[in-house]
């Protein structure tokens, strides 16, 4: 196989992403900066279908209204040239000293209205541009010392935000929704809504709960040490998983954002394995960095290698599946069992039955192998590649 | 003070707290078993006044039926002779090798339903013995190998087992209502439902959301990097706050079960701080367990020293939020500010209003400090007790 | 290739490891015992070379001399059999009650006393056997709380008990030497000596800092986030890399003792690489614990999957390291420069050279890319076998 | 207690913890800049009694030397003026993008050469100036891939430029010692000589290993999950506490730098317990970063914060080991005996002893409790001040 990307892949990148200038807590920018237009152009040329951004990264913040216009019409142009579409687009709420203690659950209130106008602004721009998910990440809503921030008050005014929003886009007849991206902390010392769970329970607590779901990256939940499959495969069973945001992240640290396949190569090849055959149809966006230590070959490099390894990882992955022997392996698991229900003779039946309890014979079914090792391995075998 | 604690403080203890015996995954157990009995009534001397369990706690696995009677009659002897309560119960899915592979979501369905049946016979007992509250514990609910479970299909069976459990006590006519007690892993790699946000999520998708609430624990989250203060701080904003487990933690590594006020202090004054102020009337549940190098002098110092910590931190929380300065902290911090409604003029009126956005002077209000610092630091003098 | 070990390999597993019974801080055992020669006869089958032990593992703990006799004679016949050998042996001080705080540095002297000598009977044992190389996990060395142990004062401790056995096999004329193996916390809270970088420095007090290296373990490095091949690296860079601990862990949390490639596979693969470049000829030793859900099938499942990722990782490292590409990347990564010394013309000449620091183009070496991402991704091709 | 600082109390700031302007991994600057002389004057002002900087924080980056004359002179006058102290200075090789991929250990020779004249010039100053310490943060020698760096290469380069700085004191006479500051990642995904264990151990293979000792950091050990005071405690029976840096985090994540007293406040405890009894006689210097949240009234009082929490810790920690019930405790927990050699009758005498091992009651070994649970709580009282 070639592992070559095409649109149908759909392949998507962050204007930051690809843009990083490796400005870092310890370090300045080793690169000069991206413009925008050479971005699109770049990854249409590499085998991408779609670019995002947030506001400040297609219009410098604080730019004059004709500049702005000049700012989007260039994008436009290298859109139109190229075919990339803009599938998803967001809001910078964290870099401007003015987001320092948050926006939607700033203490201060003006800046909370602030930043709902400058969400506003960009939907519309989302909008116009064809983008069909907005994404949240609330980066800044948090806070580093115990007293500094009322959690429950600050939940009312993230809902009240949210409701405003989605108030926003229904009225407007957008065809948009939110997608919100959970992280636990950094730069905050913790973040509300810490991870995809978090924000799934809160999604249930807004007027439209149908507008929002979640925006799951995986170097922000392996920051909580979670498992990144199981938190989107609980999104998915809640039909929650708009979007979602792939990266590289090795163990609970700083926010890495390496290119994806690095860091947690075995947890990217199940993340994968679940996508492709999880209902999942929306982009596979990449949201990472690449290293500072690299000039601009590394950059395009690295961003190649995100969508290599994707497609490496998904016929892996299919691979897996096909294989009789690991459908044998799954049986001996009994995942075929799992699959049933456990009482469809519901409760009077379950009570009835005397084998579930009075006669059930624990130390036979305790004494019973499940058979996940040689599953395992089998699955090692085909991320490795060494079978067939 | 005496922090000589009451029944009115509403304190409990699992028999198996200060009934553990010490083995770990790399020793044997250190200290003899300790009757049921005997634990009420040192618990009772010490001035707690609730003992919650697990079936196998309180009547060893495989009892007959009359040796069963018989655990249950010297319990309730105890109780009413000490006057305490039984404010919950639970199930142990955990320790027998039937329930290796999880217990609601085993892979095998024979072992889903014996699990069923085990819950249900506990829950009877629960509800004679006078229980308001069931808590779930999950800990097989889970896998170390990305094939060897469907999170999907877990979910589903999990969903099954709640609902069905529900409608148990709903037939019955228990006043019970079910915690779902959350926990990222250990002793599975990874535990479905890792977070409280997980298990808020969840409950939405059951049949009668409203029987179901969640018990988190100190260790559980920490051992996820996370904030155990905002999780029960959205825990309330949901009004799903419905039992707590109280004990101490030294950040991510193995449940550690430390004593109460052991681990990470400063989160446990905020703790106290908010379950004190935030609207939670249940039971201060202590989930510990006296380190293995004790004797049963040392369970003993160990469960009162829950205790006392609890009552320090709540006369310091109490004092911290009576201190005028303190006040004065808070309103320099705005905190006031972020209890306001962000845009009680509606979506109109933050859309008209050109000072949210066209003319707000961003440059000003990003140069103003939150003066947390000073706050955090007024905090730290009344945890320590310097000041008055 | 067909991946079959052979003894070549040099391939050896610990006793407790493939006859671990299953119990875990949560739930007893899961399988049977498993007879120490029985574990000899199933490792040959698999193409192990070595098998190692603690004491306790051959002769259960409080046996007669007649019974001891016994269990190594059947143990001997059993390597006599297969053509085993056993290259390790190590002591059990962490299982009984006795060492609940600890064994060389237990508060209590006559629990340090009897650590020694129990250690001293088993390294006679293991001299006996043939074993050269003699472990020191100090699992149980460590505290929970501050001021249950000092520090300073148990450092004198671990080195006297050291010191004193360096003594004992000199005086015996044995050809053994020790490695020591960190953990940073679990069984302990906190243990002493926590990584390799402080058991190395903690050598180079020691009397006879020559006996003694370290035997580091994938899992238990990782639980404190470190690098592990960095952590080798190290050790091999100060010739203290006596003996290994192969196995899987994910990231931080409780010792989870997966077989070798679960877990980080890309730190495998690199350790491997390593491994097999840097000049280590010791065993490749496993020590991991077959999940509990499994039985025995499984638990031998485990152990050739081990093996098998060890092999397979062998040979990716190999075509990496052989891949004319792989080397002209690593040219453009300048790896020739880091081997080159710095100042080969000294103090002098370094401080005379204005090219150094005055007329240095700060600038233009900025500039310069790295490439480690097309480098990485080669690896990672490598790695997946998608390179011819 | 007034809990005032004084010069006697021996506290010192960095330049760059006052001066920090806030700009963080997702943000902008939040505070303008900080004369340093500024800096020298309110950290007089609030009781300090030394300042240190890097290179860089007193010259900006490619001064001219006229510039670098007045930038110097205008420190002078103001430590004249003040009666601070420099007791410490280091070098800045880690903010400007030619060291992206390291200093001492870049792949590129010209960049370690350029860093080691950086380093030399800088020396110089601080010898002018007095310090008696010359810290080394090596916060970009590492990688974030594995092929990217040769370890032991790197650290063949380390120890070479180690040496050669180590030369070039010595030859000048400069009475300055190196404290080495480790680090486990950020800004690189993994940094050489990550915890202060490996680099007590790398020291001991430099040429003039009296030269070298470290500088731990709070925050860094705890970003490894590792126990601070203990790692403290090894460096001092190492004889290797050369300097400290004091602050505070919140376990494992991104580096915080908070202000002292804040993150694990039990640890704090212990450290100055240790500090002020353990011989070392060093400055109490604080790394540490004022929130970005604060304006520069919150600088100084985040600054204050960290000296008035070192000062009540001290306090506490000296009545804590005065109360004559916690010697009582100690002496229950055995300490004394943790004091006294294991063996003092020799290896001879230990094998002759059937006290030590045939005839050892280990039943009764195993029974005695280890107290510390009491202790425990004694600790906790006077951390809290509730005792007398």
């Amino acid at each position: 196989m070639n592992y070559r990307p095409t649109p149908e892949d759909r392949f998507s990148f962050g204007l930051w992403t690809v843009g990083w200038q490796g400005r870092d807590p310890f370090g300045d920018a080793t690169r000069a900066p991206l413009e925008p237009a050479e971005a699109v152009r770049r990854l249409a040329e590499l085998g991408a279908y779609g670019v995002t951004f947030h506001d400040d990264d297609l219009i410098p913040f604080g730019s004059s209204d004709a500049d702005r216009d000049a700012h989007v019409k260039r994008f436009r142009s290298a859109l139109d040239a190229t075919g990339l579409v803009v599938p998803m687009a967001t809001t910078n709420l964290f870099t401007h000293p003015v987001f320092k203690d948050g926006a939607f659950t700033a203490n201060d209130r003006d800046v909370r209205r602030y930043a709902l106008r400058k969400t506003i602004r960009n939907i519309d721009l989302a909008a116009e541009l064809g983008a069909r998910t907005y994404v949240a990440w609330g980066g800044r809503e948090g806070a580093e010392s115990g007293a500094a921030k009322d959690v429950r008050a600050a939940l009312d005014r993230m809902k009240e935000a949210f409701d405003l929003l989605g108030a926003y886009v229904t009225e407007q007849g957008y065809d948009l929704r939110f997608a919100i991206e959970p992280k636990p902390n950094e730069p905050r010392g913790d973040i509300l809504l810490p991870t995809v769970g978090h924000a799934l329970a809160f999604i249930e607590r807004l007027e439209r709960p149908e507008l929002y779901g979640v925006n799951p990256e995986v170097g922000h939940e392996q920051m909580a040490g979670l498992n990144f499959p199981h938190g989107i495969a609980q999104a998915l069973w809640s039909d929650k998983l708009f979007h979602i945001d792939l990266n590289g992240q090795n163990g609970i640290k700083y926010d890495q954002d390496l290119r994806f396949g690095a860091g947690d190569l075995r947890s990217a090849f199940w993340l994968v394995d679940l996508l492709e055959s999880g209902g999942y149809d929306g982009p596979r966006h990449f949201d990472f960095k690449p290293p500072r230590t690299e000039d601009y070959e590394g950059v395009w490099a690295s961003a190649a290698g995100c969508m290599r390894n994707y497609l490496i990882l998904r016929e892996r992955a299919a691979a897996f599946r096909a294989d009789p022997e690991v459908r044998d392996a799954l049986q001996d698991a009994r995942l075929h069992e799992l699959a049933q229900p456990t009482a469809e003779d519901g409760l009077d039946g379950l009570l009835a039955d005397r084998g579930a309890y009075e006669d059930f014979d624990v130390a036979a079914a305790a004494a019973r192998g499940m058979a996940f090792e040689r599953l395992d391995q089998l699955a090692m075998d085909h991320l490795l590649g060494v079978r067939g």
